[in-house]
């Protein structure tokens, strides 16, 4: 009882106005529920009393169908959850907006949940997106797959974008990072690189195994040996490159290449060839990865591998489209190419 | 103290591995809907019979209580709608990850509406987040006000933020954007600027307006007579920045200093310069606004006024956090200071 009237209070506080819920319809007929929501969608069986008696009382206290009301009686929501690590990374947020704008043209709200890459935020918000019932998710995931990934994959539709989780029957859109990781140094060889620094995240996800699997077979393509010394781990900040690169230098370790595995850690080395007045392209050369403003509007301004943001939002907004939508959810892979945009680095 | 058990309680009941809803279990039971919730929240009258019975089969059909069904008895969704122009620019993606953080420690979701500053596509999206019950509203307005912004205001607690809608009675936090323009155009003066471009957003939002009084006041305070020809409107594109600074060297206009309303147009700028070997700074100096990576990570680094996207988004939070928990909405403009942060372009 004192439980009740704490409630009401409550929802008195909030006043929303023509929010008139089935249950306060539902006491002003006498009748159930369960026989309000019969009438007003039409389904089911009431009498012809009834029916008006309910129809008179919707019309009298502006009851109209909510959303909220609806998903209790469909399970839909009509949202899906989109789990990213950072939305003020240029990439990620392209994909999204491509993703939302989709959606948006289907009459479908977006939840953004940022990680930070940290797997227990990430939890909690897979967690929270399956208790808010979200029909479907776009999973850019970070953390180590404990199973976790299976279990969120069997209550609800998810597509993994950009990262793939090596599951056999995942649906998976991403871009062919090998060949990027290639091509981009290739590119520097073709320059005239020998000594290339590749870059690269801490993480071990397969967007970076990828780069550095193809930047690996390029350079064994050449005949260049592969130098540990040049394979730099670190956090994708500028600044993280910058001091990487600075660091490099300090040491006397030689170098006329660098293959950045993001466009942020690109911007970051030549910051550092700058402070130590190391000319590029002439004496040390440069290409990024994602095609972001960062590489476009430097000075000089970086050669860089495009991801197609749009293609991989696209292609991942409409196969989760389709999964909501009853298509038979099966094992794709779905593999974006990537391409050179060469600018003033190389 | 009833309350404070029966929520306890509520709580632990939470996960919910089945979606079993409340009509199947009245089915099973064959008792309407209403029993079935007044059992489960403890909440009105029914016989101990019923309750066993209603009980059993919660247990039975592994019921737990959802968020959708809890949303519906508390017109409480826990969740926030953010409506923002565009998610892929920096300077809104920093202050809406702030956000994000915050309501995420509460146990909020976050539903990320774009509306690339169309404002057909903002309306439509304020009546999803309506239909939604979203429980308080982050709003980057772009739409001319036909009175809508108050109807929304009347339903749902609304923060508005870094656009000034100028509604008495509104909740604002803002950026002192007045002062930004002011000691933006101050320091190219100071510089030795005398023809003083300003390249500023066709909108007339309370950010641009803001901006570009204080730029005409501080040519004002240093006896420098305002040239129309020198204010540039377009969209806010590096691109569109670079082709209008092309035009106007291209039409002999002499100018020596610019001042470019956000960082994306002064990287833009810059392009421009250099493609027609203008030194900078010491032909044309260059002043930005906003403070994100573009500018930073330039060459040479742009001079930028600094807007506080992580103070803009904590006040937000917090004061429509504290409005959605019963805090009297008042009349609140909240100016979040600038600063200049001096880099290579002055």
């Amino acid at each position: 009882m004192t439980k009740a009237i704490s409630e009401k209070k409550e929802s008195s506080k909030i006043k929303r106005p023509n929010r008139v819920l089935i249950k306060e319809i539902a006491e002003v007929c006498g009748v159930s529920t369960a026989t309000v929501s019969r009438v007003i969608n039409n389904n089911g069986r009431f009498s012809d009393e009834t029916r008006k008696k309910v129809l008179e009382a919707v019309e009298r206290l502006g009851y109209k169908t909510n959303i909220v009301a609806k998903s209790l009686r469909t399970k839909k929501t009509k949202s899906i959850g989109i789990v990213v690590p950072d939305i003020t990374n240029e990439f990620f947020a392209k994909i999204i907006l491509t993703i939302q704008d989709f959606f948006f043209t289907k009459g479908y709200s977006v939840l953004v949940c940022n990680t930070n890459e940290d797997p227990g935020k990430e939890e909690l918000h897979l967690k929270d997106l399956e208790a808010k019932w979200v029909d479907g998710l776009i999973y850019f995931f970070c953390m180590e797959d404990k199973g976790q990934i299976d279990a969120v994959r069997k209550k609800i539709p998810v597509v993994f974008v950009d990262r793939n989780p090596n599951r056999k029957v995942a649906v998976v859109v991403e871009s062919d990072n090998y060949t990027g990781g290639f091509i981009a140094t290739e590119e520097l060889i073709k320059a005239g690189s020998r000594r290339i620094v590749i870059l690269k995240h801490v993480l071990t996800n397969s967007t970076i195994v990828g780069r550095y699997n193809g930047y690996r077979d390029a350079l064994k393509k050449y005949g260049i040996e592969f130098d540990p010394q040049l394979a730099l781990d670190m956090y994708i900040t500028p600044d993280a490159a910058k001091n990487a690169i600075s660091n490099l230098i300090e040491k006397g370790v030689s170098f006329d290449g660098i293959f950045a595995c993001t466009d942020g850690l690109a911007a970051g080395a030549l910051l550092a060839l700058k402070k130590y007045n190391i000319k590029v392209p002439e004496e040390v050369k440069l290409v990024g990865f994602d095609n972001v403003s960062i590489s476009e509007y430097n000075s000089p301004s970086i050669t860089t591998i495009n991801q197609d943001k749009k293609q991989l939002g696209k292609i991942a907004a409409q196969l989760l489209f389709d999964m909501i939508n009853g298509s038979p959810i099966q094992e794709k892979d779905i593999i974006v190419p990537v391409e050179l945009v060469r600018r003033e680095t190389t």
